[in-house]
């Protein structure tokens, strides 16, 4: 494996839920795999979870890790043909194959811009970035995929129910800043790939990306979308069709208890940082039915089985 | 031991002390204890011996070690049941939930506002934090103590003196910004258990916060104070009384060779950073009996002792 | 070593590349030297290719290695009796022995202030922190010199040519930014030492200062400069002299095919980052005879060499 950028980058996404699983049993085990390796996660934006659970997975492979923080003076040009004279100091050819001389495998992060919809989905940045680097990179989240938060959440979803195909509705929820479209995206896309029994909902305008969406069900009426549903999977995203925009904030778009009880004891999931009582209600956050603080603690473990994967082939 | 907050998470103080001077020995001697085991280091302020001497007591055991500048775009919301709905991205529920998944022991850094005090004293950060983490605590200064500062300067006096009950002096000096009293909260508090014959000495307006004072003499005369000591520790606070203000500056408290000739040969003492020529002259700060390298020194030692002891019960 | 500042601390360039290029060849074969040892890395300046590379260094060696920005939050005073009651926290001598407490070996790096030239050619911050350092200190580039990156070009240049006297041209090029003369001081005085055949060119007022040009050859003829050059080492600076200003921003200066085309199939070096089509053509940066990338690359092992040398003698 050369690169994790998106699911499409595997051939099986349940087998690699199931290394994940394997390895959060004994996560030292493969303490030898990354023995005098050098894993560096460069972050053009902001990270938490991604940093640490990335950085620990290394750790656990034996790997050494380097995170930098590339968001401030690191001004890179993407543009070829282009004469240098702004404020743009390196080129992304340069920057990419040097940082590829220091490391074995990098992982990079960078958001969209969410103004300029044409380019965000390009996903030019993490695209040129691969072009020139000489070793395997795995995207930290890009403009338009989140791949490790997916097979996080996928490895979350095969931990807890025995089901083969459970009924797994991806929720729009209101928020006060507008964000990416990446999370859900990329879940959509794992969703479909692991065949699960998948369905979205979001209000009139939300529609996500067609060629993410393909057939899967989308369904205005938020209630009857949980009918049923094994996993209410919450996330917010600006608008797609007018780009970056926040078209609603209406309150009754936020999970609470009396929506789960639409659901067949359905689990709560969401990939955290969450605003409470914006987008869920501290009853459905605080329940035993949400499985948030395991999704982060499966990120570990979907980051090192990804990892262990390109050591192993390396 | 779960917590290390403030001297009344431990019995032993004096025990703890001989442990970091064992330590000091052999620092290498335990690289086996931390194998496998993380500690992750979140910096809501800025640190530069804290961070250093705890990254590399962690090593020290063989630990991997993780810090993150937590400072900008992690705004954490404290409060329960509110509507998240302003700048506040996360909240200290799942924030030290998260960070507990990827961390055998958090350490956590965090200043006073000097502007709240009931909500400073209060210290509601570090408090909630370890509330919702599920992973032993190490705090690297809160808005009221600073611990492991403590813990070196009492690891620093054992090593100097043959005394069990030298006489030290806390005592104040100017200082041109408004600090926190929390080293100096925290030093009378490790004095006291170790049972130190201590004495504080500062002007009028700057008296400390009583629960701390406890029985502990308080002499406005310097000289006076000074008359006798062994040790004399110097620390600039702002008023507790008007509350974060700086009522004086006056130079008369800057610690002199004069001064430190009415010691009995007293040995000087800072936590550093310190303002030469404004809290302490040149010639004490440059002259034998100063104590400020080796206090920094004893960080590592004091650091990897509470570590230690944590990696042992777990 | 006590300190790699400077070509000067070290009496056998040749023999240092060389044992860089045998490092190169098993850069893990040294893995227990730096066993239990820390290197601490301290940036006043951003670094992307001295921090990746220095920090890879140390820990093939078996090192840990604790890097820290110290750029915003670490305002240091240099001067000496002095009432510190601004802007500036810390006093150099405590600065550089609290480090040295938590370090084997410190790394440093400083830029000049372009404005102040006495100042910033007594390369004082360097200086002084070393002065009051108990341990040995690696420049990671200084206000006037950046020696690893110096010594990476020897061993590229040793690297890619079997003579034991290449014609090496220092070719100053535009640049839209005033940059220090470092790379370029620090260039010509490890090709001196390693006795290379070396000329500088540049547009006149540009003459860098003399103790470092000696008595190398300056043309103010670029063409003239290349003819029958084995390496073209490019790179901006701006005017000692008219000490940081940019006089000259012509673009005849640029590094183009028909340039090289002048050399005996010289190869093309620079530091990096380079700015497209202002420094240098495309054509010459992705042609064949481009080194920049391996330069990058060998920067890890001359780092590795001078690492490895202050441990053994430790």
């Amino acid at each position: 494996m050369t690169q994790f950028t998106a699911v499409s980058d595997i051939t099986d996404p349940i087998k690699l839920a199931d290394e994940a699983l394997a390895i959060k049993a004994y996560p030292h085990a493969q303490g030898q795999l990354g023995q005098n390796k050098t894993m560096v996660l460069l972050f053009f934006n902001p990270s938490l979870r991604t940093r640490l659970s990335t950085q620990k997975a290394g750790i656990n492979l034996g790997m050494s890790v380097i995170s930098m923080n590339a968001a401030q003076g690191w001004q890179l040009e993407f543009e070829d043909r282009i004469i240098m004279n702004t404020d743009k100091a390196e080129h992304i050819r340069e920057a990419a194959a040097v940082v590829s001389q220091y490391a074995d495998i990098i992982g990079i992060r960078t958001f969209p811009s969410l103004t300029d919809k044409e380019k965000d989905y390009s996903d030019f940045i993490l695209k040129r970035f691969i072009e020139f680097a000489s070793v395997p990179v795995i995207s930290l989240e890009s403009a338009i995929r989140h791949p490790l938060q997916s097979l996080a959440d996928l490895v979350t979803i095969k931990e807890q129910t025995a089901k083969a195909r459970p009924k797994v509705v991806l929720s729009w929820a209101p928020h006060p800043r507008a964000l990416p479209q990446a999370v859900s995206n990329s879940f959509i896309e794992w969703m479909q790939a692991a065949d699960m029994d998948l369905v979205i909902t979001h209000p009139e305008g939300y529609e996500l990306e067609g060629s993410f969406v393909k057939d899967t069900p989308v369904i205005y009426d938020q209630s009857k979308a949980f009918e049923g549903a094994d996993f209410i999977y919450t996330k917010n995203w600006s608008s797609y069709q007018q780009y970056g925009q926040i078209l609603n904030q209406d309150a009754n778009w936020t999970i609470t208890p009396e929506k789960m009880a639409l659901t067949n004891n359905g689990k709560f999931m969401h990939c955290l940082p969450v605003r409470r009582n914006v987008v869920v209600a501290d009853g459905v956050l605080d329940g035993p039915n949400s499985l948030v603080i395991e999704q982060a603690n499966n990120r570990t473990f979907a980051a090192q089985a990804v990892i262990a994967r390109m050591l192993r082939h390396q």
